[in-house]
């Protein structure tokens, strides 16, 4: 390698004609058997491998977010597996990407909120009253703005989403409350107090709040939202792959939908 | 729901105000918590969660299967990213469009091979005398066809691909050394009496052969790589983010590259 | 450029500080003003440009096959547009990603029965007769295999499907009634007489015939009508930026949808 | 359909057994062999035809932005070509995916600021000062916010992008020089007054300018890029598929990359 090329490096992963290398580790030896998936991924982006109670907390931010129900980015996979059954990966290429802002915004937008106020107070000694109020000076600027707390309100859930509180549970038995859980909590107490009004902590919120516990950054903890919705649109698929109901939405959609001639 | 409705449906997964539920089970009181990610992967596609030894080689199949190095599908998400950072989805997308054929029809086609002979024979007393027999029938026909066989053979990993033996030995142990193993080991063992020329068995075929003794089918194994490819490209995306090497990548390209008018 | 290094070498386009050259044109001076995007898109895979009659069909072409109507192509599009608005071509990839075997596969394989038939024959004098009797081996050895003939019949189109008799027609006009219309006429009508059952030639498959009598083989053709499809999906986009469908497509499966537990 | 079902309505399309209608037009009688792609595209978009100056620009606007070179979008779309050669979509749709903020934002933000401004005078009668003064305004703030004004500069084409004084021609030629290619000399002219540096309007920022002026909003410019871009992709692959080097780079790439384990 010329010096000009020292660009051209990665720690993700290399191979030899003996042997694979993951992140400093060797594959066959040090890995497989030895480590969960869930571990393994934490380590593809951490550069080292989580203790028992991350691994517990990534588990269950995985298991929260693999997709449920007919969404908009399962229709989206089966409408195209229905269209294009010889590529697998193609359907779910599709689903995911629908994952976007809307939906996986939220998980990204909370982890940045809750390290942007954190980094505001900058001590790792804060107590709950200058928390607090670096909270309420973010959500008050948030709400002047015309925009939305990210982490609060379900569309579905509007009382409490399941998922919060056992990830809150989880969170204490692991030892993993960390400050952004515990910052996202002071987040949805000073909402209410401002508005006047409660709204619950989403899965999607307590999720992005584990995740950045975990150490990952904003920008990439909507990475593990992918990665669980891999699994999920898998699920999907092999179910339409069964049992199809592509064909037949369409067909739906298509009697159902009115004709307008443009004015 | 009228009858004629009776095709929307779906076991995946479903909520309502207060819960999730994903395959049958509660999500937030059986599975966060109580499952690993692996685990509920598995329960997604088949419906039901696995026991211990089938969980510690499907942990095996995704921990192997994990994108290292700077493959195609990588280069490719790592140039989607740079051109469109605002898309973390598209850039996984752009990765796993490239996970096809030539990548994961091994793990597919190794699976489906093995499926086919086992259904031949059809007898789940065989001994390894009819295995053997039908497998030189399949190893002969594809030759014949002046095509591989697939699951043998690797580019870089000539002698032995280091994750088979490592396979086999977790197999050994979860007590889940189950068919499409074997004949895997027979399949390779046939190709070298038949052409003289020892090929090892490849990480894809072995993965695709665990995944069958899963109870996977061999349309949707695929799938099980795609989930290990989106936590690979997810590391090396968080490596771009700080380290980039897309632009650099691509000015190398653009320097070298001659242009050649057409004819 | 060392000997090494010829093979990262391109025709398709190339750019200097003063000009950039596409198919060894310069954009600016012999392409811009001067060429119509139908006719770039023909020197863009051709390396040569278009007459005009060729022009004409490839106009035709690509008009005909730009999706119509709430398919599962834009349902995707439309649905990935719901959950990732930051990403127009997150909805349009995924919109494509569905243009597969199923929908655009007729274009591509009847491109590619049309081109076996011809070389079948190999005689550029070949006269109706011996034409019709390598379709009709073709059309008998399909249907033994228990598959369908590409090109004919339309699940809405049942006795004509509108673009055929339109592209008849303009090739006719254009001078463009090549070797492979010609032989799709034949096809359909040996496929009447072998099962006793009309089926109309539909707009794929005329798609698919013109586009081979352009010169362009049966691998490619799915090109175009993916170019066609991009400007359909663009066209629906533009359409669910005001007024959207997707949230409310979604609603209405959920509240529609039937939760099923797995047995 | 129930009045609850008003909301499935679309203009694009719709079919029945006897005709397909784009946007209120038969498309075999009124569109096929009548209108050329481009101005398919344009009435996909707009809902109406455009006059033939708007053709001329819009054709113009297209073969300015179909791809060239062996740029990251075309690295990334050989690239999965060589894994899923299956999937001719799926190539295209990575390509596509890479077309996001970096590339194609220019030509979407240039539309935008350049409304913006228009909006700012809002007067259609504004004189150069009027614009000028407005054109200042918006430059010193975005420079002031340490971002770059849209549309000007190029990494290759320093002293001028060929592309933008042919376009120029064109429009004024056409009777198509409208208020946003106007502003944007002006934007220009003012921004060097500003820094004392004199930037070029670049291919991407002169034909955002183009499609405002043909009355697309900024949201959707980005989408006649992409219907350019498959085009461009196509023509890459169909050159893939004869002259491949997808798996030569990677090997190229393989063999350079310094593996460097993680601190």
């Amino acid at each position: 390698m010329t010096p000009e090329e020292a660009w051209l490096r990665t720690s993700v992963g290399t191979s030899d004609a003996d042997s694979i290398t993951v992140q400093g580790r060797d594959l066959a030896g040090e890995l497989m058997g030895k480590v969960s998936f869930t571990e393994l991924a934490f380590l593809l982006v951490r550069g080292r491998l989580p203790d028992a109670g991350q691994t517990t907390m990534l588990d269950a931010v995985l298991v929260s977010l693999a997709d449920h129900g007919l969404t908009p980015t399962v229709i989206a996979a089966r409408m195209t597996h229905t269209g294009a059954p010889e590529s697998l990966q193609g359907a779910v290429a599709a689903g995911l990407l629908g994952a976007g802002d809307v939906f996986l915004g939220v998980v990204e937008n909370t982890a940045r909120l809750l390290a942007d106020i954190l980094q505001e107070v900058d001590d790792a000694e804060a107590d709950e009253e200058a928390l607090r109020a670096a909270a309420d000076a973010a959500v008050r600027s948030l709400l002047d703005a015309g925009r939305r707390v990210p982490g609060l309100g379900h569309p579905v859930h509007k009382i409490e989403d399941p998922r919060t509180p056992r990830m809150y549970e989880l969170a204490q038995g692991a030892g993993q409350l960390g400050p952004h859980l515990r910052l996202l909590r002071i987040v949805a107490d000073v909402h209410k107090e401002v508005t006047g009004r409660a709204l619950p902590i989403n899965g999607a919120g307590v999720a992005g709040a584990a995740l950045a516990d975990l150490g990952f950054k904003a920008d990439i903890v909507r990475g593990f939202a992918l990665v669980a919705r891999t699994a999920g649109l898998v699920g999907h698929l092999a179910e339409e792959m069964e049992q199809p109901i592509g064909l037949k939405l369409y067909g739906d959609v298509e009697q159902r939908a009115q004709y307008e001639p443009p004015k």
